[in-house]
């Protein structure tokens, strides 16, 4: 039986929900919205940046790296947030069974063996469809919304991990949202977890 | 309910056995071997060198490409086994139900809606063991010799297909066979397949 598992997912491919679901037929906490909450009570940051770059790549050159040449400490903003989102990740699986939505928590917790790190993608016309309609995106550009949504979770990846996001060997189980759905992914991730 | 299932596997994970199994779970025609003796009585190619080559990077630069300076059809022996390959997998998914290993068949049957593509990979630990312990292969430089035989499989398919090998978008399902054992990762594909 696994006590963790963590969901990657592509941009649309309804990865925060099959996540939500998983925890619900595991009895699961679902952890998700309430990184975001505690982060922020705990750093003084601002919610809505920490939704934007917690897991999203690194923001502008000036306000990342501009100020190292300054002469002050090279530890950014990106890099402090982190370190506090990893910090609470590292804490929530001592706590309890929980499923964790992204955030690089495969990487984070790697070293444990109660874990199952799951990645979830979907094909292009699916996740359009999904990002239109369930998350309320502009249909103008939908596509490159998509592209550029992943890239950002890519380079963020890369950044911190030095992995690459969505190459199957970092995962224990990469599901195709489109092919098996919503209802259909929780159903494989709960009973493999739970085995 | 999926009529043909592909496996692709990186070396050492077990991927031709769990196929083997699937196959006998399913009740499905299991090509693989049947692959390489159909291909060498329909072209004349040595089973050997369709084993070789018929899923890993092309040969020597001479042998391959030398002779296109001399005037020669560009059409290369690595490119005929390829369209061989093909030929015979598009004609074998229409005939029955069959479970396929590797030969980029995703790739080849990826307009077929009735087709379920996986990718199984270990960790190193497990792969090496299953390298030396079933496949005899040695023990000295086992390490090398894993990565030398993904490196050739991953150049051969991004050279025939331009997708990325082992990324999880190109499959419906990826399994860690060491996680999830060999019975294991058959039951979750048999189950899949059979929905």
């Amino acid at each position: 039986m696994k006590r963790i598992v963590t969901i990657s997912r592509e941009y649309g491919s309804g990865g925060r929900d099959i996540a939500k679901l998983t925890a619900e037929k595991l009895g699961y906490q679902f952890y998700d919205q309430a990184i975001i909450s505690t982060v922020a009570e705990a750093t003084g940051l601002n919610p809505e940046y920490i939704k934007n770059h917690g897991e999203s790549a690194r923001g502008s050159y000036f306000f990342n790296y501009g100020y190292m040449g300054m002469g002050f400490n090279s530890f950014s903003l990106p890099d402090f947030l982190w370190q506090k989102q990893r910090e609470l990740i590292l804490y929530l699986a001592q706590t309890g069974n929980c499923v964790i939505v992204g955030r690089c928590s495969d990487y984070i917790l790697r070293e444990r063996d109660d874990c199952l790190n799951v990645f979830i993608h979907g094909d292009l016309e699916s996740r359009k469809k999904r990002a239109v309609e369930v998350y309320g995106d502009p249909v103008k550009n939908i596509e490159k919304h998509l592209r550029d949504k992943d890239k950002k979770r890519k380079t963020h990846y890369r950044y911190y991990t030095d992995q690459i996001w969505g190459n199957a060997s970092n995962y224990h189980l990469t599901l195709d949202s489109s092919e098996f759905g919503i209802e259909g992914c929780a159903d494989i991730i709960t009973y493999l977890a739970g085995k």
